[in-house]
């Protein structure tokens, strides 16, 4: 039996027009009065008749730290893959930039609730971002580009295989000669830096290759990130160095340039991501493609699933080798 | 450009009519210009016309080394999961068994051409199984249950999240108090059973407890497995055992019983999947549900995403504790 507006009133013991004003956002109630109609209203489980109604379908996109408006940016593909498979199942899709103030003020599940929307795409969230945390007890069907959330049947997560992506780049490495091989990592504070380091550990235990801590480095995704960390790491002579993003790649191979080291002559350096700037670099950057429409179309699906009460927790997508100029056969 | 009978028939240099035959299994040519022709055809990426026509949607469940027939055998919500939701888009869904002989005398894919099958979804496959082995190069979307084949774009893993289950099983005996847990865990010969034994290092380590060597014992997974383990085990004074499945915590609990060890007082025994025999065990046997019908869904839903070209690799479903009487709180 679905949870109706009376129900409310009574548990708190006001008037039912007092329940719909804090549910609408009215101005003449106080703050705190609303704020505490909205979690009675959430953690009853009451979905306001808007929600209900077929012609109400919303799905919102929460972008943060990513840029996603033009065609060459990381996100644009996410999104349109997602609002492509979305839109086909009659869903409208709305997508919200969201500040870490913004998550900070607004509770998700409230913001959710008070908006009409009924699942979310979360796109860009780091692990200090606010509405991580709203996540491990929401209520509302929620996937995550990225980032996982444990034990929580209404979240999901989307993102490409970490794991496949180092076995096939150590893979290729070895199978060209290379044995020293460097990473220029991203900081270990988001899940999928982390990963990525612990599938590169990984895949070098798997082809019994030394981890040579003197060629490990770890920085920020920017271009700029490299000149700090690529002069220590190239000192100690890896022949190749993995890098945690193509910007990071694009950083490492000038830097290597102006030192006077040539790539993929003296040095081999490869991306992950696949961006535009790998083709338009000199050389052009072998890196590791993410499939973003693809990713976009899983998200979906996994979104669809969770609403539909298939509780996935994780989908991956496989990783996909780009071999272009930046990498050296040494055999 | 759809490859046409002709096309085969240039490239092996024989008449369109005698391919025609090789295709449909004629009797009158001989059983090496069958295969020929059926791997020519498969190479270049033929696809017969009654694949093509939308009447013919077809799809099959392969099951090996696993009931399915009534209610409370373990593959019979899998399989009701998956033609559920298949038929609701308007494939047909044929069911058949396989053999270890029959693996071995049909190819994979010549199989799945000659029968007019666009995907299908294996079921309790062992790694000893041949058609696993025909997977690596497959070009037929195919889904697994519990089995992993690495960098092919065709194949798909789908299963429970064997990681999020033994934190939950660890993380709920630490909760009672236990500390010195043990593992009767199946033979490593699956990758279920690997990942299972990997996922309880994995979740003792986090907790930061001892992995004792001496309660911890490799069988198969029938109940009577049991009895030629758990004597070995208790010896060594665990307060809990973990079991690689129901059975072979129901089996573990009978053998306790005889050797006059009271379950739970004296030890506390956990079981994994929820199969019918937890609530018939006495005591009912606490576990970690696998929601069978939701594999089935998922498979279905990953096996849609290959067909339309969204290349999942993996996807996971979460698990959840079942409490009952099987396990003593020690606090």
């Amino acid at each position: 039996m679905s949870v109706k507006i009376k129900d409310i009133a009574q548990k708190l013991n006001i008037s039912v027009g007092t329940v719909s004003k804090g549910l609408n956002g009215a101005s003449d109630i106080s703050y705190e009065l609303t704020q505490t109609i909205l979690d009675t209203a959430i953690e009853m489980g009451y979905k306001p008749k808007k929600m209900l109604n077929e012609e109400n379908k919303k799905l919102c996109i929460f972008i943060t730290n990513m840029d996603y408006k033009s065609k060459n940016d990381f996100g644009y593909d996410i999104v349109l893959g997602f609002k492509k498979h979305a839109i086909r199942d009659n869903w409208k899709v709305y997508i919200e930039e969201v500040s870490h103030s913004f998550q900070k003020q607004n509770n998700y599940d409230k913001y959710m609730l008070y908006k009409g929307y009924r699942g979310a795409f979360f796109v860009g969230f780091a692990l200090d971002d606010f509405w991580l945390q709203n996540l491990s007890k929401t209520s509302t069907p929620t996937v995550l580009l990225d980032n996982y959330v444990s034990k929580n049947f209404n979240v999901s997560y989307v993102g490409t295989d970490n794991f496949e992506a180092f076995d096939i780049l150590i893979d290729y490495l070895v199978s060209l000669g290379h044995t020293k091989i460097g990473f220029f990592s991203a900081y270990l504070d988001s899940m999928v830096a982390s990963e990525r380091y612990e599938a590169f550990l990984k895949a070098m235990k798997n082809n019994n290759l030394e981890v040579d801590e003197s060629i490990i480095s770890f920085g920020y995704y920017g271009i700029d990130s490299a000149k700090y960390h690529i002069p220590k790491i190239v000192k100690n002579k890896p022949t190749a160095i993995l890098c945690g993003s193509d910007s990071m790649a694009y950083g490492a191979i000038k830097v290597c340039q102006e030192m006077g080291i040539n790539v993929p002559e003296d040095i081999s350096i490869l991306g992950f991501d696949d961006i535009d700037i790998c083709k338009k670099s000199n050389p052009t950057i072998t890196t590791i493609r993410q499939n973003r429409l693809e990713i976009g179309k899983c998200a979906y699906i996994s979104l669809e699933g969770i609403m539909r009460n298939v509780c996935i927790n994780k989908t991956t997508l496989r990783p996909k080798l780009m071999k272009r100029k930046s990498v050296k056969n040494l055999n």
